[in-house]
């Protein structure tokens, strides 16, 4: 027969029988609503109204977190490697704040990065889709991560250069008042966001803002170009995922009748 | 013979013979003079000077639209498949906000809604073209859904984390009361809008905030990239897939009559 | 022997010997020395000082320029053509402004638009790559235009309704003084430009705000899709024009052996 | 034997053995810390504390730089072939502010010029990954210079044309002051950067805008459109390009070694 602990660990892990899938539901409401909960308590004038209330409700929610968290080390098979999963962490992540709120209270508010743990709900649903879908994407931006790195720096090292002439030619009397502030302008401006806080005034700093505006269409055609493609690919792997009888290897394009690396029939 | 009620309903559901034609201008005419109607009387200079003819001219096109809608639900085949469908639900929402500003009158500005009728134009003109390529976009986005789902739920995510630091690191001063508003704040940059209302004013802040822009420009790649792969798909699909019977090859053209590879008939 | 305006005719109209190409350059570089004029005469600071030269300089451009115009008019093979094709209707509304300006003053300004005569720089470089790349860049704009005609009437239907709600929901307190003024809020936002000129500061429409962004993420996603599956279709088409000898059509395939409407071997 | 510029050539220039990978660790965290130097330099608040011993490290990385820039030309095989490259000018730009700086003191923060010798980083590194992947990239970019060149000039065109007009619609009091102030809000606009700094008022002025930020949404996506087939193309081709002897077929991947059509050894 089962022991408790087998049970409760296909009840906390599993996600088929009704019992696993009602412990799900419960936790997922749980975690949406203790994030609600956390995010009116910073609310000024409703902390003022209803602070007992949100406090209360926040103890509440971290004492259910923190039991969940010490069954789910009791019952994991391998109670190591699931602290040390991203999961595990962020489990462990979603109840300290406000432990740790006893010595340090505004830090209770970082309870929020227990929203991390709502990811969990595409495993929990199950949706083949999701999970798929999901995985073509972190497929598709694993493979773009060298692309990505060269682009990242070309695009810091731009940012640099021009925050620094802006720098020069600007001044502090329009909002250009330090180096690193003319980089943060040059990156709002360079990823379009433009908040307007920093904004050049003469002429010459207009045509280097424009220039760098110009630039900046240019190169946020990159990273669409190279996401779209690796997209592409990684949508198409996941369609043709046949592995050769002959040597092992997966990966075939769509349309291949032989293994291109033993030449076994596929 | 046929009754009224038949040689109604073409008029009103068909759009070919002239008289159909000629109705289905007048409604598109009067719809978008209806709307102008509504968009100019919210303007208090030009309410104060013209109120009396708009309001004149506005309960003149709510009539017109309720006998309309009251027509057409006397003259459809299938009076509840009308009334529960799309456009017939938006016919009733574009009479409703007049009459109910009897009760509540700011109210009477949802009559703008009737500008989704407009949406109806695209059948009338029975363009074959703008229906196909209509279809094109839906299926697209129709296939991208799962993707898009597990994207903006990440999306969210990481908005609530950022949203939930900035608001620790920058605290009220600088915009940052609450950590909704901090959540605004990260939405309004990561989608890069940027209205610059809320913005940070500490290097620690600012820091966060470029990295989040950075991370916006992969990010912002992602639905493109979906939308374009699938708008690909949706576009192939509609083209025949037809196979040669002499060599096997798909992927001809759709004006294609003899195989590309072969020359057989196809 | 070429008569006067043959040999006219040639210089002006034609890009190929010394005489010719001559001319071009001349008449490229007082385009964009008048623009330049125009544009300074347009700073006050730079009018006070200067004024009498801009204004000397900009009635000697017109002199020439309108001189230009006779002369095309005079030695055009087919004048009506000329004065109807869009390069004859720009070099008309190049001088125009400044004529018209005897009678309105302010007008002159619109003297800019002989910018546009700077287009003409593709044709007299008679670089065969960029009129070849303006070509695909044309003809795949031109291919999407039904997709991009469906798209912007959704997208101009979203901003109406949404603007509409947000007058509602914030009126004239925080900006959104009427519809007209909150539609164009709402394009403002969806096109993720964001001046920030007028935001939302109630709760509800933040989020409605923030619903709009997330929208404008897919939204913006749909046209790119479009101009990169055109751009895709038209760079293909420009390869392989290749014309059936047995029934004259082309667009075939790249990899078409055989023409697909005839079956003749290419 | 080797004398000890070789020696020292080896240690510069090549990246294999570990005396040459330490002398680039050095230079490279030495450049990191240099320009972090000067952008601490630039802040106000640090300069009057620390301003001291950031002047002294200042003269100490220039005087570093300097020595290596001296032996690079020393020990290079083809002296003005090294003077003339991008890193030889980089490596000289980098040292030059600061001696400048003597006579004209705020020249010294053109110093931060010398981050562009952190995109030697990727040569150093010698990951292959890296250096195919940026070659793909420019590849890319140097394939779409043509179209980029045509979309650049019609953008600025249009952001002319626009500007004036808005010159004359607005006129100074709402911050078009000049044209070439409402030719920077078109390409602030155009971009979809927003900063909101100048903003139309006038109701003609705000259809203008909005007209421009749809075009702007199409306009965004042209160059999207084309880095993304560039990059396409640009991997395609980075794939060798083998055609089975058997059968025919080409598009094989990298690494594969028989032809997945037929089953024949490539």
């Amino acid at each position: 027969m089962r022991t408790l602990r087998e049970r409760l660990h296909d009840i906390i892990f599993q996600h088929d029988d009704p019992a696993e899938r009602a412990f799900d539901i419960v936790v997922m409401c749980a975690i949406l609503l203790s994030v609600l909960v956390v995010m009116l308590d910073s609310v000024a004038s409703i902390a003022a109204a209803y602070g007992k209330y949100l406090y209360a409700a926040e103890w509440f929610f971290t004492g259910l977190f923190t039991l969940e968290y010490l069954l789910r080390l009791w019952t994991a098979r391998d109670r190591l490697a699931y602290a040390r999963s991203f999961y595990g962490v962020v489990d462990l992540l979603s109840v300290l704040p406000t432990w740790l709120s006893i010595l340090f209270p505004p830090g209770r508010f970082l309870a929020v990065l227990r929203v991390l743990r709502v990811l969990r709900v595409f495993r929990i649903l199950k949706l083949a889709e999701y999970v798929q879908q999901g995985a073509v994407l972190s497929a598709a931006l694993r493979a773009s991560r060298y692309k990505i790195t060269v682009f990242v720096c070309t695009v810091l090292t731009v940012t640099v250069v021009v925050g620094s002439l802006m720098y020069l030619i600007e001044g502090p009397t329009s909002g250009f008042t330090s180096i690193p502030q003319s980089v943060y302008w040059a990156i709002v401006t360079l990823t379009t966001v433009g908040y307007g806080d920093v904004a050049p005034a003469s002429p010459l700093g207009k045509t280097l803002a424009a220039t760098l505006m110009i630039m900046g269409y240019g190169i946020i055609a990159v990273p669409t170009g190279i996401v779209t493609l690796e997209l592409d690919r990684a949508s198409r792997a996941s369609v043709t995922r046949r592995v050769c009888r002959g040597c092992g290897v997966d990966r075939h394009d769509a349309d291949a009748t032989f293994c291109k690396h033993c030449g076994t029939e596929l």
